[in-house]
């Protein structure tokens, strides 16, 4: 048996990031991208599904970074104030340092539409899992779904501009924003 | 030759429609539903190119009437104004006698999450296409997103209420309320 691989996960997913970056997604075999991180096709195969859940795999730690933020905003919050709580856990969570993966991430999923479309739903049921858990705190339809799908709306912009070559902002800096910007937008006789 | 058959698309569109609401998308055939039009599967096949077309091959004449809304709007009308106009042009075009057809197309979609997830990612693209055309009209970026989304989100939201079991009001009525309570949420201070 192959000897326990403590950084395995992150070895195959930056190996199978570089692979896609540079020789295209669907000409990317499994073997290669074991090969280049060191490692076998079932060391592979222990981690991933497939090749499409290294860029999506990590969906469930993703979608707790906003419902942490729901669970930990204060009793009598607005579903406003809850759902920027979301949005800025999430924020936090994509600190400078994880800029450089989520940069990869983002051009490989931008090379190629079927990717795409998978983000696209992946956010959609982003705003579904935030509409239930604001249900759950006694905000009612439809505000729960316009609020989720509002603050969902507000993190894919920002993450956007967080991504923009040469931006040294921070994602929390530029939700805070964009949420002022949506805000101003949707204003009655704006 | 088959004689020309003036109202066949909407014959197999309603057939199609009927069938998959009773026997499931998956189990019904394109015989089945040429059949059910009294049609042949090749004039079936004149007008779409498989059975899912069936749901969403009007997709153009859909966005169309959102762009319609775009294009009219006055000059000098703020990105909300716009987007008001676009989602009320859509809102008109679904009156009272289209509902029972929303309802059933409506149905079948809930039925089958790979047709919701079809339906969203129309959705994404018709916020693409109004995102596009409210650049052309100079808003910038990313006024020119959130509002296209915010106004989609607020179609999507309405068109829910619209079909909902003895609703009686307008599909536009709905809207205005839908977009008040948008603002309302996204307000500053809210």
């Amino acid at each position: 048996m192959a000897r326990w691989q403590p950084d395995a996960r992150e070895r195959l997913q930056d190996a199978a990031l570089e692979l896609y970056a540079t020789h295209g997604f669907e000409e990317t075999t499994v073997a290669e991208i074991a090969q280049a991180a060191g490692l076998t096709e079932r060391t592979f195969f222990r981690y991933f599904a497939d090749k499409r859940e290294v860029i999506f795999g990590g969906q469930d730690l993703f979608q707790r970074t906003f419902t942490d933020g729901i669970t930990s905003a204060p009793e009598g919050a607005t579903p406003r104030e809850i759902v920027t709580s979301a949005v800025n856990s999430a924020g936090g969570f994509f600190s400078a340092e994880r800029r450089p993966h989520s940069l990869l991430r983002q051009g490989v999923i931008s090379a190629h539409p079927e990717l795409q479309e998978r983000e696209l739903l992946k956010m959609g049921s982003l705003a579904g899992a935030i509409a239930a858990a604001l249900r759950e705190r006694g905000v009612t339809e439809p505000a729960a779904t316009l609020a989720a799908e509002s603050g969902v709306l507000v993190f894919r912009v920002s993450f956007e501009q967080w991504l923009t070559e040469g931006n040294q902002r921070s994602l929390v800096e530029i939700e805070r924003d964009v949420f002022a910007e949506l805000g101003a937008l949707n204003a009655a006789g704006s």
